[in-house]
């Protein structure tokens, strides 16, 4: 089961208690970043997880505070030593940002680094996890993503197989690559696959659709609430969300537990931009830096 | 009196305890900035400096501990609202670097923002000090600077003056304009006009002859020192210096006082190589991330 863990929750301007926007999903042992703000290389440093472990960094939009991080956390990878492939995968211009800094600041990087310029759409997939791209409200090109932890098969059943008079041997194998075997059909003793873990992350943006479409059924919604509900003009001028638009999309796709984040420096008590979204969706928690989150069975619970 | 302020004091990568690169001097309420690592601006939240009274950022060469930074502070500054200029002066590539990310990053600033690609001896003045470049002896083009507080005239010793025979008001004008009254000379009653207290900083360099002659006599040195004496060659193979080099250096301009940083991770205890430099210069401290000394009569203090 995944972990979440929030690096950077602030809006637009770093603080003294947040950092610019990243958030860490583990599944397994590999990493994805969403956004990298600057100072996520430390944030991570600071944290239980292993920054060498990140496998893909995921840009919504251009964005300094949601890029200044990338190309410091790249250089220090490869300093590192680290020899695995990364990929980012972010809008148009992220490419040519990345090659303009690492030339201008003599960054030879020891690994593959493979970037994408990513269209609504697009499926990308890693060792323990794919990525899906979608489309976003933002006052720039913005992009958001699905990232869904693979599908594992379902639990057989030993114990009913031999009770169903079958041996283990020959007839398990025949049943697990999905023969009915001396009429036993491989659903009465195979569960159904497990589906993957899903995360989907909004990014700066308004309400869209796009991303009520592609996160349909996403187990987490991390979702931006730059402004209260009290601003609703605010947030539509700069193409932003309010906290009860953000639990208003968790609604529509289903999810079991939302995260806000991404909330504006404007307000001194954020647990009230929180209040508001739980009157509209209770499983609701505002991110804050180096808060984790593991998902359980029963739910998703600070760890 | 100026205040010093390390804000990061690490060595190509960050780690838990330090950022990467980052000194601010303040003379009055001016700040000047040496070199700008990721996270620079975050480090200054959690000081007691305001990062809206740097009026300039010098950068000694363009590797990503010292440059990545800076995007950062510059929009940062912008959205908090800054009117007054802020010049940005490093070696060639600042002005490409600093183009490229605030064009693709949609950086629009709010203030006029000075580049200048130095070249050693270039003079630059501000209002509370004035900044000289010298070239060093890196792996890249770079760049140290010795900033100076503007000179401050002698104190007028009024009772003195009166005692002498001389009268307030036209006398009093005359003297301090520079004239004999009444066989009484402008030095008898004047003492002599306050050197501007001076800090040099080295950046990433080998011993180099242009740091000893361009910081000669100056206050405080700030001087690299990645290695320990122990591992001359690697300093030299790197173009770097050692604790013994950089406190040889601090004895060769007569220097009041030496701060080392940019000190390897390699060493778990960077007190051993403090020690090494107190040895050839007993006025050594090891700079440590966000603590701030200021300088007084009797020398600098820790604040």
């Amino acid at each position: 089961m995944p972990d979440i863990l929030f690096l950077g929750t602030g809006a637009s301007l770093p603080s003294r208690e947040r950092a610019p926007s990243c958030v860490a999903v583990r599944l397994k042992r590999d990493i994805a970043l969403f956004d990298c703000g600057e100072g996520s290389q430390r944030q991570m440093m600071l944290s239980p997880f292993s920054f060498m472990r990140v496998a893909c960094i995921l840009i919504t939009h251009m964005h300094g505070d949601h890029v200044f991080g990338l190309p410091g956390i790249i250089q220090t990878m490869s300093m590192s030593g680290r020899k695995e492939p990364l990929t980012v995968c972010g809008p148009e211009g992220i490419r040519d940002y990345l090659d303009a800094v690492l030339s201008i600041c003599e960054g030879s990087i020891c690994y593959q680094l493979d970037v994408v310029e990513a269209l609504p759409g697009r499926e990308i997939e890693f060792k323990e996890f794919s990525v899906s791209v979608f489309g976003t409200d933002h006052v720039v090109p913005s992009l958001g993503y699905v990232l869904r932890g693979h599908d594992s098969k379902g639990r057989f059943d030993r114990n009913k197989a031999i009770s169903l008079g079958l041996s283990p041997g020959p007839d398990f194998s025949r049943l697990k690559g999905g023969e009915t075997v001396c009429g036993v059909r491989p659903e009465s003793v195979i569960e159904p696959p497990v589906k993957g873990f899903s995360v989907a992350y909004s990014g700066d943006t308004s309400p869209c659709e796009g991303l009520e479409l592609a996160a349909a059924g996403a187990d987490v919604l991390i979702h931006e609430a730059t402004y209260a509900d009290s601003e609703k003009e605010m947030a539509a001028k700069f193409k932003h969300s309010t906290s009860v638009q953000a639990a208003e999309a968790a609604k529509k796709i289903g999810c079991r537990h939302l995260f806000i984040t991404h909330v504006s420096n404007r307000y001194d008590d954020r647990k009230v931009l929180e209040a508001e979204a739980r009157a509209v969706f209770p499983n609701t928690d505002l991110a804050e830096d180096l808060r984790l989150f593991s998902a359980t069975k029963d739910g998703i619970r600070s760890a």
